[in-house]
């Protein structure tokens, strides 16, 4: 008996601000074909949401789809309800929405995650974190998370449950700074290759400006280079430093994680691999993300709602 | 003998970046007149700096003519180099600089201060600082002062020496993230009237946000919006009252000041005013800005540069 093409279960779509991913998934959450747009909730194609779906799913067959992230906010395709904390994947299930596309397509919504003792809201980020709770089970009893990007999430486990969660604006603050301020004078558009050096001593002088913080430190990426301390190119990667060593200098302060307890990355391995480096000046340990987290997710979701049929059912069909 | 017009010696220049400020000065540094145009140093009008002063000085007499600020930076009329801490106003006299306009007018440019210590600058505070001194010559003993402003300037005086100052760059971090980023989304150009309430709530989170700082808490002014908890005008003066109140979180952590000195304020009277309440939340006392320290600050330089003839010798002429 000669190994069969995996049959495609589900269509899984990343939906976010600035970019659209597709996943075409077989069995197990396998990925069978994976396809990226630009057509994030803000950049949508003529034609809309529909537009888009259409356009990413073209020729792929007519199967259940699942979408996380913005396209279920207030301004996505539909709003579905934060979920409160401490939230399981099955409250996540049923607090899913869906939206009918021209087409006669179902998309179901994962809805996102909201912290009610400091106010804090995330979408998308929930669908990556029960992925990497599937592929590296050991972080479900306990543990602390760190999804980096735009809106880092810090993240607290428990018994499953994501018990807490806390947003640093540290990628946005970066590029609010880097183009809009003082700092970027004399800067092109494009940063220049990655500058390890300048990355860390701006890390090292947010772990030393101590309880005061980095903000307070801000300034000298403009005054280094006005006193010939700092070359011009190397700007960028000081502040990329001072921000992403000031989100770990403050996590540390706040007692958000200890540097006992290693920290998991989640998310893309370019930006990951700089907090680890930015965490090399605190004595804290991250573990490199595990890939395919966002994928598997939007499996474990799925499969957990029963929008799949069993695999016997399909084999019948 | 009745009493005669003030006759004018000096004509100051406040040149910044956005803005120009011209005054013409009597005896004593009083302001007889005084100019203002939006001519900052990136603002220039066509002819650039020799037009921007033929403009502004028009019809004024033919004077000494100092001018502090951006306009002698790298990006200004002329670079005058930065004079180290610590700085008395003699060391400041000693490093004037000057131009000659295409007109004929010698401008004589006051330098900026540099920190050696940490790397920082500041360029057209040392002229309010020295006129402050001179306005409330109590404060030239032992004091600490604070500029607020696009770059906040916070700076502690020694027997009539600038002795230290760092810089926080708390308006051009608010102006990037709320013209450049998610907390300003929904939000017309210009901001509301000023909230009080918003902006003490921001700055109470700030103080409550400890040693973690309130870089963890900018996404809150978001948070708080989507789940009902803040009104979207509300979110810019919230998010006012955080930066400043991380501001001064920051300078009391840092031990910058303590709350049994009260600390001077210098500068925009309305900005001044913001700080103030924040400060309301800290248990720090700030003492209301002097009015008039820039344009005293130019006349003090000049009479100790010897730029005018003395009193008696103009008399003769």
């Amino acid at each position: 008996m000669k190994e069969s093409t995996p049959r495609p279960r589900l269509i899984g779509l990343d939906w976010g601000t600035t970019g659209l991913r597709a996943y075409l998934m077989g069995e197990g959450g396998r990925v069978l074909e994976s396809r990226e747009r630009p057509w994030g909730i803000r950049h949508l194609p003529a034609g809309g949401f529909d537009a888009a779906l259409d356009g990413i799913v073209a020729d792929w067959p007519d199967l259940p789809v699942l979408a996380s992230g913005m396209v279920g906010s207030r301004g996505g395709w539909r709003e579905v309800p934060y979920v409160e904390l401490p939230a399981t994947i099955d409250a996540v299930v049923v607090a899913l929405g869906s939206v009918d596309s021209v087409s006669g397509r179902r998309v179901h919504l994962v809805p996102g995650l909201r912290n009610t003792v400091v106010a804090d809201v995330m979408r998308g980020e929930e669908t990556e974190i029960f992925g990497a709770l599937a592929l590296q089970p050991v972080l479900a009893g306990r543990s602390a998370l760190l999804l980096p990007g735009t809106h880092s999430k810090w993240v607290n486990v428990l018994h499953g449950r994501v018990v807490d969660f806390a947003t640093a604006m540290t990628g946005e603050l970066y590029t609010a700074l880097r183009h809009h301020s003082i700092l970027g004078a004399g800067l092109g558009k494009d940063d220049p290759p990655f500058d390890q050096d300048a990355f860390l001593r701006g890390a090292q002088s947010a772990r030393d400006s101590g309880a005061g913080g980095a903000l307070s430190r801000l300034f000298s990426s403009r005054a280094l280079v006005l006193t010939g301390e700092l070359a011009l190119p190397a700007v960028p990667d000081y502040l990329s430093g001072l921000l992403i060593g000031e989100e770990l200098r403050s996590a540390i302060a706040a007692g958000r994680v200890n540097t006992s307890t290693p920290l998991q990355l989640i998310g893309n391995p370019v930006l990951c691999r700089r907090y680890a480096v930015a965490a090399s000046c605190f004595e804290l340990g991250m573990a490199l993300p595990p890939r395919g987290a966002a994928a598997l997710g939007l499996w474990q979701i799925a499969r957990a709602a029963g929008l799949m049929p069993e695999s016997g059912q399909v084999g019948r069909s």
